[in-house]
């Protein structure tokens, strides 16, 4: 039977502190949940979100076939995070343009009457913010302890945080395609594309809402450059390549000879997807959630050792590396792993060789699906829903 | 005694066929000379620049003590390439923005009296028109066969075409941190480069002298994105890491949460890059330097069969690369050696453990200069240049 998504929203009156320093008065966080849960209250299973996904984890909307969730794949009735056994929730993060409060809704701080947008002034949000608005979400789904939580990418992260902000609440992280922290070279490119959005003179300093602009040209970039590096080099050429998007027959080799004009495939394909991207992605959005992901950083308070920050960490732990992910590359999860052993934590940890690069973590490779499969059948096992 | 160099123009008043099927009018092309052609006109090597480099190769200008060429480590009396034995000469190539003719000169196709420059209507050159220009630079000096022709990254591309193009008047060629194409890849970080460039509002479509504007928010990013492809992954972290550019004591983190400002110091180090950048570099000249890189592809006339192509090569080669070069990695030198090999042509190569990525072909590592300077001492030998 096809699984019907229908999305959610929770109002929170109570104020969030942030780790900044400043706070969020009240908000809405967007969310969906995934099968049913069960009388102990005990397998609940929350994904956390990448970068420009959101709450909309799975199946699809009534009537709209083609709506699947972000990682539909991977969850849903029979699936390896099988609904038919897991209350799965999907939540959008604060400062999202998918639902939850950010920067296109209204600042509650701005003048009375005014219907002035957050825009720049949207408080950054860190990881650890993200955790908490979760956790609250939670309170008042009354769920106590997670059977696990499980994210990609800069979800992954949220896992790895959930771990050290609520160790007691977490009984299994799984942590796909992740890293302790972003390296100089992650850093550099969301810096390259915040400036390629910055700069673009639609943005009017984030307030390009007012001006009745959107700072296409500097979304193109970003996305561009993401997804340069959501791809290995291997699959790059295997894909594209060289090949022409079309060639001239007038000339001797094929080449139209323009410095402005689509010659190859890959620039076809970037194109697209960045022009695809600025449609609906908010700039603010793109810059603050790429902030969030530079900040991460659990090892800093700790002199940079990844060994004691994850002490607080108690549950049992699933990591999952890529071979060609030179974004989030294996020795990233490999320290994270090794900081784990050397605190005796219960650690799984596989590395899929797989052609896709950064973007393996959303796709169908059998030996992933077959490991996080496994560990959820292990998890069932362990909380009692298994069916 | 240190090295005075004296730039020098040619002018070609016979017209250039282009590979495009366009051609160039008339052009002229600067060069610098340094060191003394021997009787026997033997002693010539020829240097080939990279994207944003020139014929100002070696030495400084009279007066002028910070003035170095580009590839001053590598070249000069006693050096590597040693211009007490070397007549060495480096050549600005067509379509660049330090000399040559190139987009910022006057199009004499343009009406009579206008005065408009090319901008974006000069022609695209490859780097076999670039080879072609050089050869009568040669013609005019008096030298019929270089001892050696020698260049990294596009330079390197453009040494190979030289062993392709005119076999019988090359005796070596030296090609560094170079490939005999672009992957998918590198055509991408081109591709982003151009695309925030030629969608910088202040490009005009490639005519912003006339509006008297300069492109430089593309031109910035353009060369953020080089920046990050120049350097390793390993010597970003271990030059910049996460370091902050300064710690706000009133945080508890240090973080200054930010979205726009300069928090890391990778970021402020890319910014300082991007703006240097854009106060002197012509964005039309970008746009040709990098199409030039996209279209070189030797083995595309034989069907991608690289062996096949470089049949016509029968010079001695030495190619160097270095282990941490993701821009043009070592497997892509290898492609050239084994092709060279394949039709039992003289090969040394060289593929140099050194941590700073395709940078380090431009610095001073002793293994790179010993492993040159005896490639060239070997030279000396042959062409009767030793001292």
């Amino acid at each position: 039977m096809p699984l019907i998504a229908t999305p959610q929203s929770q109002h929170f009156s109570l104020p969030l502190a942030l780790q900044s320093g400043a706070s969020l008065r009240d908000y809405s966080l967007s969310f969906e949940t995934y099968g049913t849960l069960n009388a102990g209250r005990s397998n609940a299973v929350l994904i956390c979100h990448a970068l420009n996904a959101s709450h909309h984890v799975a199946g699809t909307y009534a009537g709209q076939d083609n709506s699947e969730g972000w990682w539909d794949n991977m969850i849903g009735p029979g699936k390896p995070v099988d609904t038919d056994r897991f209350f799965v929730i999907g939540v959008n993060n604060l400062g999202s343009c998918f639902g939850s409060t950010g920067p296109m809704h209204a600042n509650p701080d701005a003048p009375a009457g005014s219907g002035r947008v957050y825009g720049a002034d949207f408080p950054v949000v860190t990881v650890e913010d993200w955790v908490n608005a979760q956790a609250r979400l939670l309170d008042t789904l009354g769920i106590r302890t997670l059977a696990a939580v499980m994210g990609g990418s800069l979800g992954g992260m949220q896992a790895l945080s959930w771990t050290l902000q609520y160790p007691e609440r977490v009984r299994h992280a799984v942590v796909v395609a992740s890293a302790p922290n972003l390296t100089a070279e992650n850093i550099a490119f969301n810096e390259v594309a915040r400036r390629a959005i910055v700069t673009d003179p639609d943005f009017h300093g984030g307030h390009f809402y007012e001006h009745g602009t959107v700072p296409k040209r500097g979304l193109r970039i970003a996305r561009m450059i993401g997804h340069i590096t959501y791809l290995s080099d291997d699959v790059m050429n295997e894909k594209f390549g060289r090949q022409l998007r079309e060639a001239v027959l007038s000339s001797a080799d094929g080449y139209r000879y323009s410095t402005q004009d689509v010659e190859f495939q890959i620039e076809s394909y970037l194109r697209y997807q960045g022009d695809k991207f600025a449609e609906y992605f908010d700039a603010n959005t793109y810059l603050l959630i790429t902030r969030a992901l530079d900040y991460f950083d659990p090892a800093r308070a700790f002199g940079g050792d990844l060994s004691k920050a994850l002490q607080r960490a108690t549950c049992k732990f699933l990591l999952v590396s890529f071979t060609t992910d030179w974004r989030f590359a294996p020795k990233r999860s490999r320290e994270v792993v090794k900081a784990l052993l050397d605190n005796q934590r219960d650690v799984s940890y596989a590395e899929i060789d797989a052609p896709h690069g950064h973007d393996a973590f959303l796709l169908d490779d059998p030996r992933y699906m077959d490991v996080v499969r496994s560990y959820f059948d292990s998890i069932a096992q362990s909380v009692g829903a298994a069916t």
